[in-house]
C-alpha cells in the first residue's frame, strides 16, 4: 500500500502495475523524464545513479524497462525524496532502488570514483535567474540552476562513472554547444544523439545525449523523435515509449 | 556563350537560366552544395568568401539567390577553378563573382584580416585516408581532408571574417563534437544549426550550421529539413531550395 500525503496524488505508469506519487503544487515529471528512460540503456548486472531524480521517476522507470541490478536516485529536496522512497516502497522495488537525501555537487560520500556503470540526469535547464520571485520553491529548483549547474553535474558524473560508463542526459538544444564544451571538459565523449521535435515542421524543445566516460570522437546522431503527428496524438514511438 | 571542354557537360540550375559547367569525371556538386546555398543569407552590399568553391556551384547560387554586392570563390584545383571561371563567365556574373586558383590554407594573399562579411563552405568530410588509391584525385581532394583540414578552414575564416561576420557551412553529423570545438576555439559561435535528414525516420546525413563570429553563446536548432517524402519524390521544400 502506497502512503499518500494531504495534496499529493498517485500516478499509474502503464508499466507492470507501477505508480508513482506526485504532487502538483511541488513538481510533476514531464515528458523529458519519460524520454531519458527511454533513450537510456542499463544492461543486467550495471548499477545506474540518477542525479536531481525529484521524485523518483527515472530509477522507476528504468528499474521497469531494463534489467539493472541496482538504481540509486539523489535528490537534495528532502520532501521529493521522501515521495519518491513512499513510490519505491508502493511499487516493491526497495530491494532494486535507493533513494538518497542528498547534494548532487559532492557525490564523494555516497560513490566511490570509477565504481559506477550508467549515470542519468534530468537536469534543470536554465541558467537564467531573472523573474525567479522564489527561488527555494520546488519548482524553480527543478527547472533553474540554483542548487547546481551543469557543470557540477558532469563533474561529479565524471568522477563516479567508470572507465567507459555512459552518461544519459535530457536538456535543452540551445545550451547544445556548452553541453559538449562541458562534456568533453570532463572526457565523457558524446556518441549517440537525438533531437525530439514537438511536430514534424518546428524546432525541437529538446535533445537526448549519450557521452562515454573516455570514449573515441565519433557522434552518431539519430532519427528524430517526433513527439505529435496531429495536436493532440502522439505518433506511435511516443505511445510506445510511454507504454500505452 | 558558356565555352565547354572535352567531357564536361552543362547543367541548369533552375534559377533565372543560370548553368554550371560540370565533368562527372572529376566531380559533380551535390545536394549539400544547393542547401547550404539556401540556407546561407546575405545581405545587401555584403562580401562572399567560399572557400574550397569547387565548380562555384555556391557562389553561383548565392548571386542568384541573395543580394549580396560581390562573392569570391577560391579552389586549390586548376582545372575546377578553370570551369568555374567559364561558368561565372557563361553566367553573366563576372561583374559579381571571382574565382582564385589559391591554398585555403592561407587567404592572407588574397583578404585582410576581418575585412570579409560572410564565409561559406562545403569542405570534405572524411579525415580517413585508409582506401584512398589516388590521393590527388579530383573527387578524393573534394571528399577527404588531403588538401586541407576543417580547422585550417575555421582558422583562415575566423581571420578574415569582420566580427560578428557569418560562416555558413554543412557537414557530416558524425562530427558535430569536433565541428562545435574547432568553431569555438577560433571564437566563432554556433548559433544556428539545422540537421538534414534523408527521411523522416532516418539518421540525419547532413548538418548546416551558421557561427558567428564573437557570438553570444545561445544555439537555436532548427525544424527538421527532410528531403524525401516518399522513395524518390523530394519534399515540397527541397523542390523549392532547388528553384523547382
Amino acid at each position: 500500500m502506497t502512503i499518500l500525503k494531504p495534496g499529493e496524488r498517485l500516478d499509474d505508469l502503464n508499466r507492470h502495475g507501477l505508480t508513482i506519487i506526485q504532487d502538483p503544487a511541488r513538481f510533476c515529471f514531464g515528458m523529458d523524464a519519460v524520454l531519458l528512460s527511454g533513450f537510456a540503456q542499463a544492461k543486467e548486472g550495471e548499477t545506474v545513479v540518477d542525479l536531481g531524480t525529484g521524485t523518483g521517476i527515472i530509477p522507476v522507470l528504468m528499474a521497469a524497462k531494463t534489467p539493472a541490478k541496482h538504481l540509486t536516485g539523489i535528490e537534495i529536496q528532502a520532501d521529493s525524496a521522501d515521495m519518491a522512497r513512499r513510490s519505491v516502497a508502493g511499487d516493491g522495488l526497495e530491494d532494486r532502488i535507493d533513494i538518497i537525501t542528498g547534494d548532487v555537487r559532492d557525490l564523494s560520500p555516497y560513490f566511490k570514483a570509477s565504481s559506477v556503470d550508467v549515470v542519468t540526469s534530468n537536469p534543470p535547464y536554465m541558467t537564467d535567474m531573472h523573474g525567479l520571485k522564489n527561488p527555494s520553491l520546488p519548482k524553480a529548483i527543478a527547472r533553474h540552476e540554483v542548487m547546481c549547474t551543469f557543470e557540477d553535474i558532469a563533474r561529479e558524473t565524471a568522477r563516479v562513472l567508470r572507465p567507459g560508463g555512459r552518461f544519459y542526459l535530457v536538456h535543452r538544444p540551445f545550451r547544445l554547444v556548452e553541453i559538449f564544451e562541458v562534456l568533453t571538459k570532463y572526457r565523457m565523449e558524446p556518441k549517440r544523439m537525438r533531437m525530439v521535435y514537438p511536430f514534424a515542421d518546428r524546432e525541437p524543445n529538446m535533445v537526448l545525449i549519450e557521452a562515454v566516460r573516455g570514449g573515441k570522437r565519433r557522434l552518431t546522431v539519430e532519427k528524430p523523435l517526433i513527439v505529435y503527428k496531429a495536436q493532440g496524438v502522439y505518433t506511435d514511438e511516443i505511445y510506445d515509449i510511454y507504454g500505452y
